[in-house]
């Protein structure tokens, strides 16, 4: 059975709007004396008028260079945190971690997976200069839950604490698990304990996640980054099943913007994930987190009111801006899928003149005279765009992982 | 200037004492109802009878050995812990960790060693699958230092964060931090901003002491293990200078007893560290560390007026009782010192019938006559006993780094 962490989690909507926007005024007069960094973006911004989401595009929006320079220019952390170190719990490279409970948010993610109080958590991720760790163990203290610090200790020590003392709960990255759950089986370990299981850091495809569910493991999984914590969660369905997308986490405002942009993308696009996370220790506006996702429509049917994203989408740099439309890795997938003769694939994005050309070069042994016309019809299908089509022997492509390349000058 | 975490470490030893002894009756009686194995440890004592220091010899010392063996019996924690999963924080193999502000008893060392609230602190002891760094992270917490938690990270990571967070103060192993520092050396790296260290958990030799402090750091030693926590911590004198010995932490009663007997040793004898911790999560009973070391006299000239120890001795297992008195690995050491011209020393004990002979081999090419009798000599110095001397030549000894070898068969 489903169960909310809270109330906030299933408040209307509109309640939980004017209470961000209510709380980015507040956190931004308390932290600005505190926060050269937080004045500098927003100068000459009354902050008093952003009084709805699209008032919010008035923030320019900082990205990973943009916050570096800042880092580079104020160390250590650009000028945008404002607690001093006595009021703060660790710090590392790149962010820190205050001493509000569950800190970085992950307490919804664990109750929303399953995780209850009383359990026992095997937190493989890292708590050395790393915030994974400590992501999980903060949520944990805060759900009730007792947590072994395992990180990255070597797998045949993981085993042995497994064994010993039984965790329900596994907390780390997906494919992590699938090791520790294949090593026990050769070295004949039980790790049955083990009924539930949170997992981010990495990609998790459908294969992966029958692999681990088929060893009676309830799977789910959050958006997270090393900077924010947990962006959004997945959620059971009333019978124990999945909800399609995440829900957003509570505190924190996620926008899609048109990638490299400030600009939000129209409903139901694809773009880049920009978070501001009303957070008074280290609040950051409009932060560019350079993953792609798309927002879907309507609520959760688990009761909890929040938006909803599609799920962590690929990388920003991996994707390619043709004309107004994105093309992603993932697109480049989905059209291989539908051709089992194939063998490697590859977009290139060229620049003819004023016109962007795409071509698809697809290598196969095996082609007859329709898979032509049939490639033209999946790439229109898949990514809405006309590509020309060219087949090519195997062996031909680099081996380089690269689906998208592109090949015009920035002019 | 050395100032006190709080009044009790300055309270008078008596009223410590009747506290400790209150705290003991007052933990049982909670912990007892949950915890089968201290229910078995006390079984047939009356705690309401334990008045005095001498009436905890009534209670048999739980020794490694016994501890592992009820573990098996009632996994994981041999009916010891008190507490459920859902109160407590972390979990190892061997151990707990509670909620209580820190359990490890970790801020009062901190502070000894000089370390103040709004400092920021490099963690070098591990976060996984160790209790070390949770005790560091505790301790600072609740003496309001930010962690940087590097745990076991490279060294070139470990001086990228120190060269952009600029921490001032150490925690770790001793021979890690001279690693770190002369690594920043090499590569020409800024670590001027760590003053101050705390380490433990590995010898502190002299030389290394004296490197450390070369670098202008203020170094400070604290007694701890992995299952108790810190046990006792060095101190400084009103000057700064550092005093002999070092002081007990508070919630601790601790004993010296004669290796592997149940029995205190005179006052100021070398002998095994056995430790009764009074906390209610998993309070341990005269728990035997398997180190040595003896009672100083007297109170420590920092105005602490708990009891002092003289650190650590060694372990048990690498002494040797011969009659009444027992040979350390120090002591070999301290015969070494004494004579410039020796390569290699090694002890050997042997029953000869029903009286124990003590051979010490000296390795040297370059023995005077006179060199015999001022070894025996030495021997008696160090040892208070009589041995039998034989001087080979440099190769002779095996190295195996066996200071002391125990021939006698255990009848």
């Amino acid at each position: 059975m489903s169960e909310h962490y809270d109330r906030y989690e299933t408040r209307p909507q509109k309640s939980r709007e004017s209470a961000l926007l209510r709380d980015l005024k507040a956190i931004v007069s308390v932290a600005k004396p505190r926060a050269a960094g937080l004045r500098k973006q927003i100068r000459g911004i009354n902050i008093a008028e952003i009084k709805r989401r699209e008032d919010l595009a008035r923030i320019p929006v900082l990205r990973k260079p943009d916050l570096h320079q800042m880092q580079a220019d104020e160390p250590p952390f650009g000028g945008l945190v404002a607690t001093r170190a006595s009021g703060l719990r660790h710090v590392l490279i790149d962010c820190v971690e205050g001493q509000a409970r569950d800190w970085w948010g992950a307490a919804r993610a664990l109750c929303a997976a399953g995780f209850r109080r009383g359990d026992l958590i095997l937190n493989c991720f890292s708590y050395h200069l790393s915030s994974t760790g400590h992501i999980i163990d903060s949520g944990a203290a805060a759900l009730g839950c007792a947590v072994i610090p395992a990180g990255q200790s070597r797998i045949e020590r993981q085993l042995e604490a497994i064994h010993a003392l039984k965790p329900q709960g596994y907390c780390g990255k997906p494919a992590f698990l699938k090791q520790l759950l294949d090593r026990a089986t050769e070295v004949n370990c039980d790790v049955s304990s083990i009924t539930r299981a949170l997992v981010f850091g990495a990609p998790l495809d459908a294969q992966l996640r029958q692999d681990i569910e088929a060893r009676g493991i309830h799977l789910r999984q959050a958006y997270a980054t090393s900077d924010l914590g947990i962006i959004a969660y997945e959620t059971d369905t009333p019978e124990g099943g999945l909800n399609a997308g995440m829900v957003l986490n509570e505190n924190l405002i996620l926008e899609i913007v048109k990638p490299g942009t400030d600009i939000p993308v129209a409903a139901g696009e694809v773009g880049e994930v920009v978070v501001t996370r009303l957070n008074l220790d280290y609040p950051l506006l409009r932060f560019a987190t350079g993953d792609l996702s798309m927002m879907l429509p309507g609520a959760s049917p688990c009761g909890r009111t929040n938006l909803r994203i599609r799920g962590w989408m690929g990388r920003v740099e991996d994707a390619a801006q043709v004309d107004e439309k994105l093309l992603l890795p993932a697109h480049v997938m989905q059209i291989a899928d539908r051709h089992e003769c194939l063998s490697r694939l590859r977009m290139t994005i060229m620049r003819d003149h004023t016109r962007d050309r795409v071509l698809l070069h697809a290598e196969t042994s095996n082609a007859d005279t329709s898979l032509h016309a049939r490639l033209g019809a999946s790439v229109q299908a898949v990514t809405g765009m006309g590509a020309e089509i060219e087949i090519v022997a195997p062996g031909t492509l680099p081996s380089d992982g690269k689906l998208i390349v592109d090949e015009r000058t920035k002019a």
